[in-house]
């Protein structure tokens, strides 16, 4: 993986550059689509590049491990073969969806002994066979075993998860450094910063991070139900330590607020169920605000979803069709949102790149953050 | 409307020809995909028209009628604008689903009176009101109403359904030629033969349709629960006495085999929800035979879902991802296998065409109905 960056904002930390990956050049800013089980929900591949345009999009460990499981994926030659995507994939590590089983998981330095949610069987995850999991999936970019510190949690809580982070994250190097590429291709391993909102412990740890010196970095254990302004004082604090020649990724962020917040503190990358999963149960992010379509309001609008936004999905459908496939419980309901939402998510972090590069994100940002979180 | 016969199987009653509407031209025989809530379950217009090929596909009276409202259908411009279908639409008379509410409906001389599905409210549809609702959908083709016999039935009770039927027809026909075209463009209605599987019902049937001499004419009441040979025994009485000169639609039929077997009898027009509802329990019609994709037999096939037919969804994605995509409940199956059922059925329309016109449609067909309905 290469990374060159191209701009800096006089006015912002924000940057665009350039992710060289052996599936693809990925332009940052950059918003990855989540495709937790290996499907992006209700859009095709095709739809993914032509319609979307995404660049990058991520894989769940977890899920992928339990269904389809590592040998059909390992028989297929890597999840780019199984499901067609042949563009950059990154995957998470699956410490966030074991920690969540909190019934079903055990904690140890070893690693985190959980049963699957699917059949209740039993499995191990550990930072050295996270690394392996990862490259058999066949990841591009891989993410270190961490745990995601669940919000509020305690000074003393948050320390001793970020140290076994730490810890683990040694193993995971290790790990990764001394096995091979799996096909052929490159792939690459992102440390995780912690320290829940805790300045003392996002500083240690953004540290610690930054001295492993990898490709990349990512910041974890934000956007967990803490306020916007603990977000963006954590990320702050972070990326003016973690180095500025090497991408940097907020995970799980966010709104468009959040992320155009996020861009302008530095962040390069960023991933987030919120435009599938909303788009699913009606809620569209458009160029003029956020759209509820089941409401009364869009019975007789019909005028196209997001003319402005471009694209088949957003410029074809009205919403008053829209919302009649929304109501009559269609699938054709999720699949025109998710396109929608998705390609709305894409634009945007296009059009901060482009604002970047003019030299006026900041009152661009200023106004397209009031603008598109609006209800109308 | 206007139909040419182009080509006659000298082995068989098959025929090739041509129908026009204002909506553009149909080559029959042809297949046309339901779209009972204004969208073809899981597909997206586009895909209907560039991957799929569908010509005309169906919407259905009784649901449109409830949801989005005949007020929003019209404000919309009728249901091409609505929903961005811009080729031929027929409408179903809404009569099957008024007669399966069972507990809900009460069959008078007058019409039907019943309550909605959605939230019980009373409603009454009169072969009257039927046509002014599909010209006001903005149906190409409307249907007459009709009761469509439950099999088994008796004969006294097929006899006194049919005579309403053809009773509610002339009303029908009278309603339909004293209004107008609602949208501009050309609305045609076609009877419908009824009768059970009572040979001298049907007879009596087709000939009083005929002699309505509409521009086209349909088979109701088949495809039922009767066996097979019932079917086609019936359906080839009636094309013995429908006019050669018009297109004959066999309603809600059927499997590949049955479609066969009713172009072999002189049938021009079919529909069913077969192609989509199967594809969304992982049943997949293919030019090799029916795949359960389901089946553990699939797990590690990463060969095309189907090479031979073509087309993006069925060369693009595999087996093996599409098992997995089903078996994880992901939209994405749905969307996969919907579009490749159908793909195949106007796969199979157009191949029966081209047999017909080359003179081994009878050869071609009894290959094809046993290679098509095997298991693999
Ligand atoms: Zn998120
Ligand atoms: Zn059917």
């Amino acid at each position: 993986m290469k990374f060159e960056l191209q701009y800096t904002d006089a006015q912002s930390k924000a940057r665009v550059g350039e992710i060289t990956t052996d599936h693809g050049k990925i332009q940052t800013p950059i918003f990855m689509p989540v495709g937790t089980q290996g499907t992006v929900k209700a859009v095709h591949q095709r739809e993914l590049k032509e319609d979307v345009k995404a660049e990058i999009i991520l894989g769940n460990t977890y899920h992928l491990y339990l269904r389809p499981g590592l040998e059909t994926i390992e028989q297929a030659g890597g999840l780019h073969k199984f499901n067609g995507w042949d563009k950059p994939i990154l995957t998470d590590s699956g410490g966030y969806q074991v920690f969540s089983l909190s019934n079903n998981r055990k904690i140890k330095e070893e690693g985190v002994v959980f049963k699957s949610h699917i059949d209740g069987s039993k499995h191990v995850f550990t930072p050295e066979n996270i690394m392996d999991i990862q490259r058999t999936i066949g990841a591009d970019i891989i993410m270190a075993f961490d745990e995601c510190t669940p919000y509020p949690c305690d000074h003393q809580y948050a320390k001793t998860s970020m140290e076994r982070t730490h810890r683990w994250l040694k193993r995971c190097v290790d790990r990764f450094d001394s096995t091979e590429d799996k096909y052929g291709y490159s792939q690459t391993l992102f440390p995780i910063v912690q320290g829940s909102t805790f300045k003392d412990l996002r500083i240690q740890s953004a540290e610690t991070i930054a001295s492993f010196e990898r490709e990349g970095n990512a910041i974890g254990g934000l956007s967990v139900g803490e306020p916007a302004e603990d977000m963006y004082e954590m990320t702050d604090l972070v990326t003016d330590i973690l180095p500025k020649d090497k991408p940097r990724y907020l995970m799980g962020v966010g709104t468009p607020a959040n992320i155009l917040e996020g861009i302008g503190l530095g962040i390069d990358m960023f991933d987030c169920v919120m435009p599938t999963r909303q788009a699913r149960h009606g809620q569209l992010f458009t160029t003029q605000g956020i759209i509820n379509i089941k409401n009364q309001k869009w019975e007789r609008d019909f005028s196209p979803i997001d003319e402005e936004l471009g694209g088949y999905v957003s410029t074809f459908y009205s919403k008053a069709y829209l919302r009649h496939l929304m109501r009559a419980q269609e699938l054709l309901a999720a699949q025109i949102a998710s396109v929608h939402n998705l390609t709305f998510y894409l634009w945007l972090v296009k059009e901060a790149r482009k604002h970047i590069i003019e030299g006026d994100f900041r009152e661009w940002k200023d106004i397209m953050v009031k603008k598109l979180m609006q209800r109308l």
